[in-house]
C-alpha cells in the first residue's frame, strides 16, 4: 500500500550524509517486482518533499532544481517504502512506477548489459 | 549462471562516465531474489577487475584502494550480470552474494526504513 501522504514529515533529512554538493544517491526499485528502475540524486529538500507528498522528487543536477519525477511525462513514482543504508549515505526507494522510469521510454534505465565484452540491449522501449 | 571468468576483458571501462573523483556508483542486487544489497563505488580499474575475475571489486573511498569484496570476510559477490544505465554513470551488478553484504552482518545495507516519521529496523543481523 502506498505510504500515506504527509505521514513522514517529522523525519529530519539533516540526519543523512550528503556529499560535498549536498546530494545523496537514491535508488528506485519497483516495490512489486523488485526491478531496479533508476538511480538519481536528492538533496535535503527533495527528501522532505518526497516524504511529505508520497511522490518521489529528485534533485536535477543538470537543471539545478527539484525534479518532481513524472511532472511533465506523467511517469510518476509513488513512494511505497523509504530506506536508508548503514552509512546513511544512500537511499533505497521502493516505488510504484507509472509507465517507464527511463527517459528512453524503457521500464528501467539499466537496459544495457555487458556480455562477452560487448554491450547488449536487454529491454525494449515500452509501446 | 555466473559469468565465465575472464570473459569480458575486452570491455573498455573508459566508455563509462565517472565523477570528478573518477568514480561511478555501483548497485549490487541479489540475482535470485532481486533484493538490493548495497551501493558502493568503482573506478575504471575496479570495473576491469570485476569483469576480469567475475568477483565484484569496488574502490574503497576511505582506504583509497581497491576493495575486493569479501577478501577478508569471505562474503564475496560473484558477478552474474553487469549492467550500465542510460547515462552510463551508474552500474547495476546482479550478483550471487555469499553471507551478509553489510558490514553490520545483515544481508542488505538497507535495513532501516522511515515509517511514520521514525526509523525502524526491518532486518536482523545474520546468525
Amino acid at each position: 500500500m502506498p505510504m500515506q501522504k504527509g505521514f513522514d514529515v517529522d523525519f529530519d533529512p539533516e540526519t543523512l550524509n550528503y556529499d560535498a554538493q549536498g546530494l545523496i544517491p537514491a535508488i528506485a526499485q519497483d516495490a512489486t517486482t523488485g526491478e531496479v528502475l533508476m538511480m538519481a540524486w536528492m538533496n535535503a529538500e527533495a527528501v522532505t518533499e518526497t516524504l511529505r507528498t508520497g511522490r518521489v522528487t529528485y534533485w536535477s543536477r543538470s537543471r539545478r532544481k527539484l525534479w518532481r519525477k513524472g511532472e511533465t511525462s506523467g511517469h510518476v513514482q509513488e513512494l511505497v517504502d523509504f530506506r536508508v543504508d548503514c552509512d546513511r549515505d544512500c537511499l533505497l526507494l521502493r516505488v510504484r512506477q507509472t509507465g517507464p522510469a527511463c527517459h528512453t521510454n524503457r521500464r528501467s534505465c539499466f537496459y544495457t548489459a555487458i556480455r562477452d565484452g560487448a554491450e547488449v540491449e536487454i529491454m525494449e522501449p515500452m509501446a
